[in-house]
């Protein structure tokens, strides 16, 4: 199976594309998409629109992972964060993408085996477990790969029907 | 000018079609997209990008207006309200309609004069200025026709230029 994980932003997107395959995961592909700060906010959604459309139509992801969002700092950012969600969901499931949520709790319980870990750890988990030759860069990225890689474990387990809330 | 009004949400979306011409509006067409409940929220997404891609090429509306998001009360139905929001803009941005955005309070005191007013005195006003036979309904539509109202007169005048934030 092939994953896509997505770390939905309006500024970065983090995206990631791994294949899945009996318990073991190898990457294919990963990065982010930037839009311009000081433009349109309609402009950048439809970057992300775009862009995302080239990813499926390139990796054609059996299934995607995005993380839930929750509002917890600072509600402003998180509007657009949601905006931008909107648009991804939207596009995803146009183009027959099976979608799971996560939240950032289920990804670190995933990837490092605890709920509550740091940024750097779940970092290092995601380098050793795909053997990557480095982090995966920005963060944004590396935390996609982390979403899909919880979603590779969910999906591959009989809890993975009781994990993702869906 | 032909401008359409939007009140965003994800369960309904009211809109409304007006002419406005040297400051007299009138009314072409006002309703709500509905979407179902207990169904995924990307095809629910989905649905209200169609809806909205086929009120755009029936009325061809050269701007739309649209509410500005505040998150006072209920944070989780205000994230899926910007994710509707979301795609409304991207929809919009790709067929070439121009967007603006008004705060509630801007809206009421374009519409009644008093950005404190209450929805009833809105709904009055909205109806009474269209010479319309009755209140338009759901009230997601009656904003929706404010809102069109409201970028009607900021359009309209030079205060526009400041009273618009963009």
């Amino acid at each position: 199976m092939v994953i896509l994980g997505i770390d939905p932003g309006l500024a970065i997107v983090g995206w990631a594309v791994i294949e899945t395959h009996r318990g073991n995961s190898r990457p294919i592909a990963f990065g982010c998409i930037r839009t311009p700060a000081h433009t349109l906010i309609e402009s950048r959604l439809a970057i992300i629109e775009s862009d995302l459309n080239e990813i499926i139509t390139k990796y054609k992801p059996d299934e995607m992972a995005i993380e839930e969002l929750f509002f917890n700092t600072n509600i402003t950012t998180g509007i657009a964060v949601a905006e931008a969600r909107g648009v991804i969901l939207c596009t995803a499931y146009k183009a027959g993408v099976k979608i799971s949520e996560y939240t950032p709790l289920q990804v670190k319980q995933a990837v490092v085996g605890y709920g509550k870990a740091e940024k750097h750890q779940v970092i290092a988990m995601v380098t050793s477990i795909l053997r990557l030759p480095a982090p995966p860069k920005p963060d944004d990225t590396a935390d996609a790969v982390a979403i899909a890689l919880c979603h590779a474990q969910c999906a591959g387990s009989a809890m993975g029907q009781f994990f993702n809330k869906r």
